[in-house]
């Protein structure tokens, strides 16, 4: 779909559901009735399998198996298995990803691993308005290191001149999470491997929904979220890759038993795992584990060029809508223009957007707001069709066209927006 | 029960049980048929109603619900929500205690913590052979801090004396994982509060199974397991304990997203938040909380002292009726003699023991085996009869009496003792 080329009609929209080859993935998911779900880039939806396997796994192998399914149903190995299946989302290795803890938790690991690989460099260059808990888990993470070392933050089109002898990281979110730019990776990479930097890439935005390129960008390190685009639940387990020629190297700073050697020796000294297991903590939360593979099991069954193919066409078309039926209200695009390389969400800039998403949210279309002034629309190629596209902005545009966002009601803030 | 009075006869047993005031609490349980299960010290088990509470979390809250929910299910406050019922377990204020992360990561955000509270002291005092995670966990933080801090163990009967001036947390697991011995919380914490150290408990064999008192002691910190004896299921996330009066001084390493004052101002400095909240770090794993909160709401339905009593009353059983009938086979009791002090588990040493442990697992007794020779038995006063015990000694004597442990496919090590 060229975004010049208008879409008009409902058969125009018809016809690109019909063409769709990833339409039948939807009936995969739990949509709820009078819902266009926008939102799948903060919390995708619920695989439809996921709720019978969790129930195997309470009833089955903890309620009857009890601990012998440590053993007996692959519980220890669970980490490294679903690991090994996000892998093939993102250009890694199956020994290089494993899941583990919360995307905050693993930007930590890696953080302090890469900083204490680099020890004479004070540096960590990232973007100021880059996703908040990578920024808080650097400054965090500086504090406890001390040794003068500080973060740098750069606009990003300065970024690759930002990295100097001194840069130990480079620390980016791949896509960004309010307006769905893109960063270089192979660019940044290289650039920062010139200096003799490390690069931590945060694919929360970005593993299962754009292509990630890790082994051919040969990016070091990566983290990623486990419930925006896998779809594994509200707060599930999150993902960290190290590039397998850092394995030997790299130590993680929370050296816990299931990451250590010889966790079943119980010996009183940590000596690290050989491999991706080292960077493992605590006991793996075996449940969540289990629903995030449900839903990285679905985007594996996917054509992931097809998945990029349609983030793209969805995006283009949003786009396309709003500004032809919205712009004299006073809605504006944020982030990359149509046919320019993009995350898999749109995001819209309106002084009012906060009220004006409860609006949408009222009316079944749910995106989300994005302080001080950013609607976001999540746009997840295997469960939206086009007409749910069309269909939204036809809301949003009643919408502003009525003023129906000035009801005191949608001023109401919420505790999570 | 007194250990000297020897128990025979079933009936005798019989009516222990029937004079249990905790019997009714065994059918709120899922217990497979022909188990007998002394592992819950490890793994707890299956309450009954968390498979229709997990299932309406995924069904209703995150399939119908979707993102509104972290508002409408107040998935936002359930760190919090159920920390504030574990604290009626231990004796904690509840704005002390909040649910995060695993018991590891926990150790590190309170390690660093007191340590960055004590700056110009060096030394953590614990002791060899506590929990692997609990010292690893201080190793790796040390080895991040730098700064010529070390860690000294001391045995347990000397760490009083080993804390000096210089120490600036003393880190101890309260009922030790394989013996069962208990350390004198009030004493030691006077001690280290009489020297100006901090006082960090780990309540992961204590909480749900043994009385404890945070708040009599004037604790400082504490850390606790979700999947032992609270029934959270495997890997469930733990919990964190911090005094109120530790509140405004002390701060995580890892400041996430979800301990920041204004998580949703999106702001690129991190300010921590007020309160308990600042120990979170990423976003909480709410199907894994709600599973947790349906163990903990089982043992607040409990009468604590009921608990309390009963585990003692089943250890000094299970110990009076080996040491009569297995004595003569090479088991020695590990830890605590009856009478005395002990958490809710009974070990015990024979060279053999990983293969006798093996024979009790294949005729449905399931304890564990902790290298090099310890068979452990974990004693869960609300689903475990006296029959049960009874029952296990009876087939324990069997093995050793029969040489059944000898048979080859006892010997094969499994990747989890």
């Amino acid at each position: 779909m060229e975004p010049q080329s208008p879409v008009h009609s409902a058969e125009q929209i018809a016809a690109l559901d019909a063409a769709d080859p990833l339409a039948s993935f939807r009936e995969r998911f739990v949509l709820p009735h009078g819902v266009t779900y926008l939102d799948g880039n903060s919390l995708g939806a619920l695989p439809r399998g996921t709720a019978e396997r969790v129930r195997e796994v309470l009833e089955s192998e903890w309620g009857t198996g009890l601990i012998r399914s440590w053993n007996d149903a692959d519980w220890i190995n669970a980490p490294q298995r679903v690991g090994a299946k996000i892998a093939r989302l993102i250009d890694a290795g199956p020994h290089e990803v494993v899941v583990a803890d919360s995307t905050s938790v693993n930007l930590h690991k890696l953080i302090v691993a890469a900083l204490s690989a680099r020890p004479d460099r004070h540096t960590v260059v990232s973007e100021p308005g880059n996703f908040p808990t990578d920024l808080y888990m650097v400054e965090t993470a500086l504090a406890t290191l001390g040794g003068g070392r500080r973060l740098v933050l750069s606009p990003r089109d300065e970024i690759v001149n930002r990295i100097t002898d001194d840069t130990a990281l480079v620390l980016l979110t791949h896509v960004h999470y309010k307006t769905a730019d893109v960063h270089d990776m192979a660019a940044v990479t290289a650039a920062a491997h010139a200096k003799g930097a490390l690069v931590l890439w945060d694919l929360s935005h970005s593993a299962g929904a754009v292509p990630v390129a890790l082994g051919a960008c040969r990016a070091d390190l990566a983290v990623g979220c486990g419930y925006k685009f896998l779809n594994g639940g509200p707060g599930a387990p999150a993902f960290l890759y190290v590039a397998e020629r850092h394995h030997d190297t790299l130590v993680s700073p929370l050296g816990g038993w299931m990451g250590h050697a010889r966790p079943f020796a119980f010996e009183d000294h940590y000596q690290p795992s050989p491999g991706i297991t080292r960077f493992l903590c605590g006991t793996p939360p075996i449940v969540a584990v289990a629903a995030l593979e449900c839903g990285v099991d679905l985007h594996l069954e996917a054509d992931m060029q097809a998945v990029a193919d349609k983030s793209r066409a969805l995006a283009d078309l949003f786009i396309h809508l709003v500004q032809r039926r919205c712009a004299d209200h006073g809605v504006t695009l944020v982030g990359p223009a149509p046919g320019a390389p993009r995350g898999s969400h749109v995001s819209f800039r309106h002084p009012e957007g906060y009220a004006i998403m409860q609006a949408l949210i009222d009316r079944g279309v749910i995106g989300d707001f994005r302080a001080p002034d950013i609607m976001r629309f999540g746009l997840t190629p295997l469960y939206l069709r086009y007409a749910d596209v069309a269909h939204a902005v036809d809301v949003l545009e009643e919408v502003l066209r009525t003023d129906a966002w000035r009801a005191p009601v949608y001023q109401t803030r919420h505790a999570v927006t």
